[in-house]
């Protein structure tokens, strides 16, 4: 579909498969927040926490739920799932990038490298001998593709990633700028001369519609691959160590980091922070919440975590010490319990 | 101001507007602690903890405070704050880099960007289409500034950097190599099939005097934009997430990770390894110590904590399972208290 | 050594100098784990916990202990350690690279730069003025070396890594994707108009044989250097701020931050995630387990660890809440306590 400057309303109702209450021959330009949007804007009404803005909103139309649209006398877009119709509308409204597809004349491509006539390879890039590249892929500049490397269709590389050789990635595979797959994992023998590297032989392998965000490092396997099963989303700056797999559709938050040979179930959600010990398993649909630290196997779906509450520093500095004193706690409890049973069950003599 | 090759002590005092106790015509060439200076270089003492090297130094000079100039025989640079005069001090010994101005015979720049002649543009840069230069940018080897963004007078991007499209630098904006300004967002709708992504069509916004480390990552906006106010200063591997605001002058400490739409006030502090969860508010002058976890609004200036003290891993997995008796404790101890109320209360049959 | 495409079982005992028994004209390709190896590959057994694992191989040969040997009929490649075995024998069967020496005619290097003829530098790469290369090195594609830096010989420096100038690696140091050697460190002086930046007039000196993590940052120093000492392994991810000082032999695991001034031992261990504040030692053969936090220096080796454990997310909440109530706890001991005394030590009225 190409991307109109301006949508009508009834057009951008049927697009979305939602019910418009309101004029279809009104256009619209832009998406925009309840607060911020202006006539020539949509906006949308998910989380009730915003409800408020809706009395107030100047936007032109509102994605809403039938519920909501009784209290907005504007133009409404009626949905039961108005994020996710926000989401879809949202790929509409995305500027084009003015790359077309080709080769530019300062790329590197091995000459064993077919580039598909729709293929899009930018400024600075180098592609390695026997990379292969599916149909529809583009490379943003200054990106790096190690040899014998696999792109699925419609994969897209934003600037500065590097590729080691012989990693995989499905298709429609989205890599954020500064990522680096394939990077050795960290395996190393002691010896009493010091650590013996041990060389990482395995690969990495992404799975179809994964999203693998900014600065983020996945280390290829030490024998087998580090795997992502599809539709796997990760955030900035995570660490995936050597051998991991995530399961299917599951979410990683920025700054987790997943030890060696640890292996997620399907759905599961890593927030911000969470760290990962090595060699565990995870659950289908295991939920863990932010900054927590998961030292063991967690065997059955549900929400976990671990830390404590911030206080004021004053206050958290006492909690501190109190809790190198909950062992002289429990040992006064048994004192007062033993003593209790004394006089309370033996009368006094 | 060009850079001498030595200094008088005389030129340096003037410069810093410091008194000086001592021979003006005395010569220094560079800056070292107090341990490791020469009769050749200036020190300085501004920590208190550093008092006992001063009496051994070799140093030709020392900035210090006029109570610590009693007790020490050589040259004094005299201030009320000998850290700041150190600060001026380093920027003249610092060395100049050799790249000039001009645009590197292997840069890619559009045709439609226009490069102010002070401007320098290194080796393997790529600068898109409709990029505004300010006067005295310096873009360094291998960055990659998306279409149409801006950069003010004076930036200085060092190398491997990438700005996504449309993001925007005030002026004096430095960011270090590796940084990633604008990437998406980490948006995505649940649907029964997996995640639907969220277009990101906002941006990011810095401004002037920022400072952003090497490594960290700073998410366009979903519809508005992420902004960083006046004077924030970043350090490495900090993630910063989509809709984020950061207060004038706050400083952000390494591997620290700021979820989506939280706002901070201005002058915040946040330590090493902290981490916000989304959509929570940080009043002005929040102080928060490293990686402790902040999950609510913060309303109040002050200095604020979480997490544990460290114990021997033995006594630490103890005090671990002790944290899970607290409830039996509590326990316990309510029936204690409720047999000493019968049996202090009530005398006995 | 050349790497041959096979090999026969005798050589690979002699090589590695372990103890054969089985056929020593048997021919294998590769390296796999017990579960995934075929006839055509060597595996190992060095943990317990896959011992089970043995029975089941298709291995055509396994490095294993003289007491597993016992129990396994096929070729057994015998020593007393497997995992160190296994390192090795990794390092031959690892596929070569098909970049060979010379310089990529993309790459700017500066006329004051002599590079030894058996050296590699990549698509790409930019080698600044003054720049040392020991014989040997390689430099892979987008690589910034800055001005005035030293490669040791031997030196591999992956894909876009970025070294600022005038630091210093020694020989075999390998340093992965993404890793930014040099930035500035975080100093800053506070004034009443903002933060005014110190500059960083130290560089970063990195021994021999130490090997650096994909988009991990190591700053230079403010005055005097960042070191590392030899031998140290550095995951991904990790940071390292100015002025540190790393003890040889130590590992540091992904995702750790480690402040300024801090000075580690040798052979010291931080597992993934930890954090320390700045200026602070750690005695040799100090080990942190993951995401503790350390705040104050340690002065004896062993095993060391902060941080709660995990629970379902429910009874965390209410842990989190009783933490709060340890005062109180302790206050009503207390008086119980003192009733106690009351009511034993003293007869009743």
């Amino acid at each position: 579909m190409e991307k109109p400057r301006s949508w009508r309303l009834g057009d951008l109702a049927a697009n979305l498969q939602v019910q418009l209450r309101g004029d279809p021959d009104y256009q619209v330009v832009g998406l925009h927040t309840l607060r911020e949007a202006g006539p020539l804007h949509v906006s949308f009404l998910a989380n009730p926490r915003y409800q408020e803005a809706l009395a107030s909103t100047r936007a032109g139309a509102v994605l809403l739920r039938p519920e909501a649209a009784q209290d907005f006398a504007g133009n409404c877009l009626i949905t039961s799932d108005p994020y996710l119709a926000y989401a879809r509308a949202s790929r509409w409204f995305e500027p084009v990038s003015q790359a077309g597809a080709g080769v530019h004349a300062t790329a590197v491509v091995h000459e064993s490298v077919e580039v598909p006539a729709d293929a899009s390879i930018g400024p600075m890039v180098v592609v390695g001998a026997g990379v292969s590249l599916g149909p529809g892929c583009i490379v943003e500049a200054g990106s790096i593709i190690g040899e014998e490397c696999t792109l699925g269709e419609g994969c897209h590389v934003f600037p500065r990633v590097t590729l080691y050789p012989r990693c995989r990635l499905g298709k429609r595979v989205r890599v954020h700028a500064g990522a680096v797959i394939g990077a050795d994992g960290f395996g190393f023998a002691p010896t009493r001369q010091g650590w013996e590297r041990v060389s990482q032989l395995g690969a990495v392998d992404i799975g179809d519609d994964c999203d693998i965000g900014a600065n983020t490092t996945i280390d290829r396997g030490a024998l087998g691959d580090t795997v992502l099963e599809q539709g796997v989303i990760v955030d900035n700056q995570v660490q995936i160590a050597h051998n991991v797999i995530i399961g299917a559709h599951s979410a990683i938050a920025a700054c987790v980091g997943i030890s060696g040979s640890s292996r997620l179930g399907k759905r599961c959600v890593l927030a911000g922070g969470v760290g990962l010990v090595g060699h565990i398993e995870l659950a289908d649909d295991v939920h863990i919440t932010g900054m927590s630290m998961v030292t063991k196997s967690i065997l059955k779906a549900g929400s976990y975590s671990s830390g404590t509450a911030l206080e004021a520093t004053r206050d958290w500095k006492r909690t501190a010490v109190r809790l190198k004193h909950l062992e002289s706690m429990q040992q006064r409890i048994a004192v007062l319990e033993s003593m209790m049973s004394t006089t309370v069950h033996e009368p006094p003599a």
